[in-house]
């Protein structure tokens, strides 16, 4: 069986729409990559390594992937996952027999549509992978990765990146993204994102190492509530000056409540010493989460919030093999009222943004559309994680464009640490666009000359609107 | 770019599927309109007068449109909604330079359907507003407004409207309806509709004031429970003396309890004394719900709810604007549990009609079909604000049709303060309903001449029968 | 009117993708019926008795089609179902007249869809039934049910049925199922299903008789919950013994914990006393479920949970017709947190088979997929009850496969009463699997050879593996 990228793909089925999305599709085919929050490491970009291997590029660091093939059965270990016992993890050519092997679990997921224009546009390969051709394939990747077009910086270049934000630790000195911004080699624009999730929630793990580092770096007691919001401040200034436009923050709930200083230091000090309830532990997220939007109005980075996901939901596969490893599982969210508070403050200020992001669908029409269509601050989060494929994107667009219009949302967000599989990504954001504006098209809804305008400002003028860049 | 109204529009884009929805959109395009909820102002067909300007038409009094370009960051005051600081308020012309200036910010929204299909049929526009036509645009629509045809009565007429109700508050004498009804020169028919929050809700603003003023009337004391559910049970008389054919309840869960006659007389002493908790109120609107379905079981009144919104989310614009400014916000309901008690004692009487509304679409087809597939009593209320828009529309009839078919619906609903777009909102369910009927017939699952039928039925039929006109 | 089936019934209106999916279709149209779930009752085989008569057949046993004619506000005991107060119930003949005085009701809806199936392919009937042809359908009708052709075993052959699963209480002696399997002229494979729910749930109506009968089997003190656990694993594996491949829990909530034997115990005593509160009960529940897992990882059995639904919502039907009348509706569900404790225990074992079931749409992309496409033991069970209909089945589609791929849904799952329906369920699943699969393939998703192999799969690969058939 062949392996064929359909030039048409993902495009309406019905002629007419399809020859209007086509349309809308050249229009923005080929424009640059703007990817405002992801999680490519930058050394990959500041050291310009080759891939080490097939397994590690498209394997082992994808738990998209890596997931489909544990329910088939599969050990984590035999696909390059080190396990805490310290048993032999499998070799980069066998991990990629065994995903050969089960190719087939990904027939209409998203990975298995993005790792299938992959495979076509960078390596030319046109079969399915299969027990047969696993190590033919195998050798032909690991021939092109060897090549000087294939690395990262060659690539970022061949992709059309124009700008692409890393994900980073608040106490991370930056120097990778420096030394990018220094070479003038490198004409790409790298930028960190500050990520406080750790310093952040009492129940995270290390939460009171993080605190005491941040507060050994600000010359202050660790339990000193006034000195960490300080040094959170500096650390967030740290980032700005190294380029970040955003934070970004990982809740279970979108829990904003307002306890003052005296009730937020006294939990401050309960956390520190590790004796906070986690009902407390909560309320103290609760409030830094609003410190942190007040941060935001400050030092203008925009505040994107990924609420709404049971991390680790298997405690034995955590234990063995760490954290992102494919059972992060979705709950229901709740933002209207959690929100209330934040949105009571800041939500009027139009130099504020606020970037809500959900896996939960059900919040689309009814939460998330109507508060973006009222504060000027809160913007539509782009289709994330689970949900960040091709019919689940069209329903997100149906459920959030009657109410919001095209003016709310964020741009695509392609949220990936898997780098090959960037453009893919955006260029499945485009094509789904186009259809769903062709689609409006035909309805007699808009008229053409405005889908032309709007599919353009989706791919290119919001995400840099939304995340002034 | 011109903006011209497609004839097909909203019909399906594969051609056999369109051919059969034109057949049946033929056969309702021109039928009278039924209208059974709404918020018109009935004085305004009573006087008679010209609507004052563009901007009153189209923008200060519809917050559907406002909150986008409030969204967009404009002030509400310059878009002529009053201040409570008393600050100068934007000029019409100016409102609708603005209006004109964001008018991209409605492509793909239900408004700006809305509003094109008005522009076009009404005012012969058949270009998009823009600062550069804005003022020709107004003096155009200006012009008409001066005209008799523009009159509202004359457009009553001209809208082919059957029947209207309006929505009015429980003391009110109902002159207007009444000088209507005695008006030969005036043959519509306009309906008022009962509408208690303000004396049900112990949390409303001025719930006590209003306890007393119908108790006052009643010539009970206030916090005479008794006497206070036979002013209720007078005044809905009043209203059923004056054509009105149903109830409202605009609640936020629809919880129904029943506390026994001294339970609820207990809480509303507390309630009426203003020291009753939110809890207890709870409690006691729980209860009212109640008491006003079986007020309905005993006048007739239909009973429709419209819960599941958090109103006034903003609390400074609220103080600042007042309410219906934009920032009521949807939030998830329940049906099952909380109606209940209600569905226990009323749910079996035919005669009784209980019409279920929500903005939260994850009930139509787990909680509210099936109910109203049951329950004699139980209508599923048509999409209701945010959701009243194409594609939410046909979710919805694909959620509810398969559990409980077309026989169990409200009909359409559109329930508007903009009386120049009723008739784009009439027509709107009209062609939606064509198309999903022509996607049944085309799919094999019904034929042509039952989707006829049933296009007609639910156009005409529904509304008559579910709201006993 | 005519009632005439359309070869191309439920395929996608596109002509391109019909095309596809008429091929797709053509795979799976005639391959053997599969039906691991459902509750056709065993004795109707082994006796094969004909049906008695045309309203005993469609209409008296089947709750779909009453609870229509209930919300139009007909009697139960008009239907033929008897009345706890010993009124007379309708004749059969009167049954069919109100139904096909009734037959608007049903267009559009899954019901009407299986009726019209059946109607047309075992009786020829091109006709929608009315009041005037109600006779004469009726005589035709139960003309051909006097008829050898129209006995069970003969209609289980016509329809192919290869194999199909009852549903059984824990303490049947599975007589019938053993009958059936010893006798040489039938050569149908019908299978027990350990049904467990009133022996587990301490707020089942007899549950402690239930336990006292099982103790008494089991020879042990009534309230000795390791003799109770013993008991119901040795009922199981009388099951096992008599060809039972799998357990099925109807729970409210699939709420787990693990109380240990102790709390367990505790808990036990006080349901047999009749002493044990609503919210123990939980507990206890929720423990067995538990248990009930351990089991199945010991015996084998695959463990289905249907959980979601509140029981008789209407007391009054309830007293005055029993449960399964119509009126069990839909509540939310929640299973990401509620399944925890079990999967953190069995969830990584692939010989646990544990197939989750919703009729609460929502959790599909939110939970259901990402825990099926984790886990090894978590199948995604098909839609079931009210959105077991044709368009729910492709929102579901839609909703899990770019999640979970194709590999981890159960397979088609009839869970019908309605033993004429089956082969109009199996059909109308079948032609959904291949209108989907060439939407898929229409816009290069997935190539032909690969949907040609999944359809095949989907309809017999799936339920074999995963019911371990």
């Amino acid at each position: 069986m062949t392996l064929r990228l359909d030039p048409d793909r993902l495009l309406p089925a019905d002629p007419a729409t399809r020859e209007i999305a086509r349309e809308l599709y050249a229009l923005v085919a080929d424009l640059p990559i703007v990817s405002p929050h992801g999680h490519v490491d930058p050394r990959l970009l500041l050291d310009d390594e080759p891939f080490p291997d097939p397994a590690q590029l498209f394997i082992r660091f994808d738990h998209y992937v890596t997931r489909l093939m544990h329910a088939a059965g599969v050990e984590l270990a035999d696909l390059g996952i080190p396990h805490a016992d310290g048993r032999p993890v499998a070799a980069p050519r066998d991990v990629w027999r065994t995903f050969c092997a089960h190719w087939r679990l990904y027939a209409g997921t998203a990975s298995g549509y993005w790792l299938q224009h992959t495979f076509a546009t960078l390596f030319g390969i046109d079969e399915h992978p299969s027990p047969e051709n696993a190590d033919a394939l195998y050798d032909r990747v690991q021939a092109a990765l060897e090549t000087d077009e294939f690395r990262p910086r060659a690539l970022f270049a061949r992709f059309g990146i124009d700008v692409m934000a890393t994900t980073d630790d608040p106490m991370d000195d930056l120097a990778a993204h420096r030394a990018l911004a220094d070479d003038p080699t490198f004409t790409g624009r790298v930028l960190p994102t500050f990520r406080p999730d750790a310093y952040l929630n009492p129940l995270a793990p290390g939460y009171a190492d993080n605190v005491r580092r941040l507060a050994e770096w600000g010359g202050h007691e660790a339990d000193d509530f006034r000195g960490y919001l300080d040094s959170l401040e500096r650390r967030r200034r740290h980032f700005v000056e190294h380029g970040a436009v955003s934070a970004d923050f990982g809740v279970l709930e979108p829990y904003t409540v307002d306890l003052g200083v005296e009730g937020a230091s006294a939990l401050f000090a309960q956390a520190v010493a590790g004796t906070i309830s986690p009902a407390d532990a909560r309320e103290l997220l609760g409030h830094m989460l609003l410190e942190s939007a007040r941060m935001s109005v400050e030092d203008g980075l925009v505040m994107t919030v990924h609420p709404g996901v049971a991390r680790n939901h298997s405690s034995s596969t955590f234990r063995s093999y760490g954290p992102d490893t494919g059972h992060d599982i979705p709950v229901a969210v709740e933002y209207v009222e959690n929100l209330r508070p934040l949105l009571e403050r800041f939500g009027d200020d139009p130099s504020f943004h606020l970037v809500l992001f959900t896996i939960d669908e059900t919040v689309y029409s009814r939460e998330i559309a109507p508060l973006a269509g009222f504060y000027p601050s809160v913007y539509i989060g782009a289709p994330w994680w689970f949900i960040d494929a091709p019919d689940a994107v069209l329903r997100f667009r149906a459920a959030v464009t009657e109410t919001a219009g095209f003016s709310r949302g964020s741009g695509f967000i392609d949220d990936t640490r898997a780098f090959l599989s960037i453009p893919a990504r955006h260029d499945m954001s485009r094509r789904l666009d186009a259809a769903f504006l062709a689609r409006l098209v035909i309805e007699g809804r808009i008229d053409r000359d405005t889908a032309a305008q709007i599919v353009v400002d989706l791919v290119d003028g919001s995400p840099r609107r939304v995340f002034k860049l």
